[in-house]
């Protein structure tokens, strides 16, 4: 596993305890991708032992602020572009980083291509646990989709749900505003019928409140809806963990309100996404939340080696040929 | 105040409750207009003195189940149709029900007409609170909307939060997935330049974070994703409501655990709209919550009754005249 040691807000510290943690517990040889000193440094505090752990130096990082290709221009031995070549050439079998997204997808298209039917990598997985198992796709990368680029998306989501939910026929939808055809704007009564001829398993439109009923376990929607709704999510659970205190003081004892410190950060990260997988990539690379610990680090090393073991590339590309409808117009 | 007493889940028994709720502590004149027989078997029950509620007698209600415009076909005589015609011939101030929303929108529409420069009445308001005070506008009658329509929304809103909400100069932003000019789907790329040139107060994009975060008064979007995160609110208040208990048994006291129905109510109602007034018809109409009980069914009787006296149909339409942008396209 490549590691970017030098993305998220907590990099190199966290990143490199979260690689170490990965190795020590979950059988995962890393390779740490970054300022050789800064990383020799962070590892001569912790106990390697024999661990598989080696470094990769790298040059510069791609900030969340700073526009992906004009930083990839800039820094072309960045640490997410130097890790994700070691993907390319076969010396890891996966990439996993906490940096910038943008920055992540830009060097993965670069790098390792697209699947064949996509024009862009997209984002997505389960963003609601542990309210809602139901993968939502895409997040953001993609805007004004074209239904066909969105029945993509609906291919890579049956993949990961089988892959890595274990469902065997994964229920896909349409998100809108009604359940029945013809309900919903344009796009979506574009995509209507060229889901319903994919041969996927396509049960309809469903709705908002729907994305926690277990109504389907793919819902497709265009990236800009699908970014808006991550955001709110998380913003209406830290929103929820701010206004909670006082309505549970009116409720409870004085005496238990203390302990409600864990609590709140419980709903508060409830809509934090961990370690997702960009999808569309030929290759496998886990995007890690930029908050994340050496904990969540760790988590988005594991969710990388379950990717690679599942094959989930491959899948991807095989539900993408067997669709019934072209992908591309 | 026009009452539709048939519309709602809990209908006549509520409505009437609830309207003459409203007669006794609100100062409200109040005229039901349903099944003159129902309706009158309500009133014995309750203790009625010399409060002011008379009875208009109706044939038939639109269900949420009906296709509104059909709905209105079939019943000309239904209780949302004829409570609005009240207001329409001046025999009423406002009109208020618990129907079907796209009944009261087709109705309205209808018989009060739109205000000028709008091709269609729009639901918005601050569906967040307590959460958050910002108002979103269009919340699902508008799909596909172009430029022009998200900036009759605007005006829309300003009117409400300076008239309703006491904000002087309130903030108006685009819900898009990046603050800068440039992020966002074709249709809040072409929005924002008309923003910026209308005269109103515009901040510029806003995320589905910053509706938590106080960054602006109005934010508009599409109908279409309006609805959607509406709904997802709703549905991530519930599941937070479903989830909360087993994470607070874990957190929490045993004896106080008996206490916690209550704080999952608050939680859960926290995202079910209130009486939101109909925006951009010519005449009061608000829509109360189909769920609603007495107490929500006098708090739209009392949300009517301040859009009245602050005459916001004429401050909404003087706000969209005032506009340096054309609003039609």
């Amino acid at each position: 596993m490549a590691v970017d040691a030098m993305g998220g807000d907590h990099a190199p510290q966290e990143t490199v305890a979260g690689a170490v943690a990965a190795a020590r517990e979950a059988d995962v040889r890393v390779i740490l991708v970054g300022d050789q000193e800064a990383l020799e440094r962070e590892l001569d505090r912790l106990q390697l032992g024999d661990l598989p752990v080696s470094v990769t130096p790298s040059e510069g990082v791609i900030l969340e602020t700073d526009h992906p290709i004009q930083g990839m221009r800039d820094k072309p031995r960045a640490s997410v572009i130097e890790a994700t070549k070691l993907v390319q050439s076969g010396q890891a079998n996966a990439m996993v980083t906490m940096g910038s997204t943008g920055a992540a997808m830009a060097a993965a298209t670069m790098s390792l291509g697209l699947l064949e039917g996509l024009d862009r990598p997209a984002l997505g997985g389960p963003i609601l646990m542990p309210l809602s198992t139901t993968s939502l796709i895409d997040l953001g990368s993609n805007v004004d989709c074209r239904p066909g680029q969105m029945l993509g998306f609906a291919a890579i989501g049956v993949a990961f749900a089988r892959k890595i939910q274990n469902i065997q026929e994964p229920r896909v939808a349409l998100l809108s505003v009604g359940s029945e055809e013809g309900k919903g704007n344009r796009q979506v009564r574009e995509a209507y019928p060229i889901f319903k001829d994919s041969g996927l398993n396509f049960v309809g439109n469903v709705e908002g409140l729907d994305l926690f009923l277990d109504k389907a376990d793919v819902v497709v929607c265009d990236g800009f809806v699908g970014n808006v709704l991550l955001k709110f999510a998380e913003g209406m659970g830290s929103a929820i963990g701010r206004w909670l205190p006082g309505v549970l003081k009116a409720h409870l004892l004085p005496s238990v309100v203390g302990s409600l410190e864990g609590l709140l950060e419980s709903v508060i990260d409830l809509t934090e996404v961990g370690g997702g997988p960009l999808f569309g990539v030929k290759g496998v690379v886990v995007i890690g939340h930029g908050r994340a610990r050496a904990v969540g680090v760790a988590g988005a090393i594991n969710m990388a080696k379950r990717v690679w073991e599942a094959d989930l590339v491959e899948a991807m590309q095989s539900e993408l040929g067997s669709l019934r409808s072209p992908v591309k117009e």
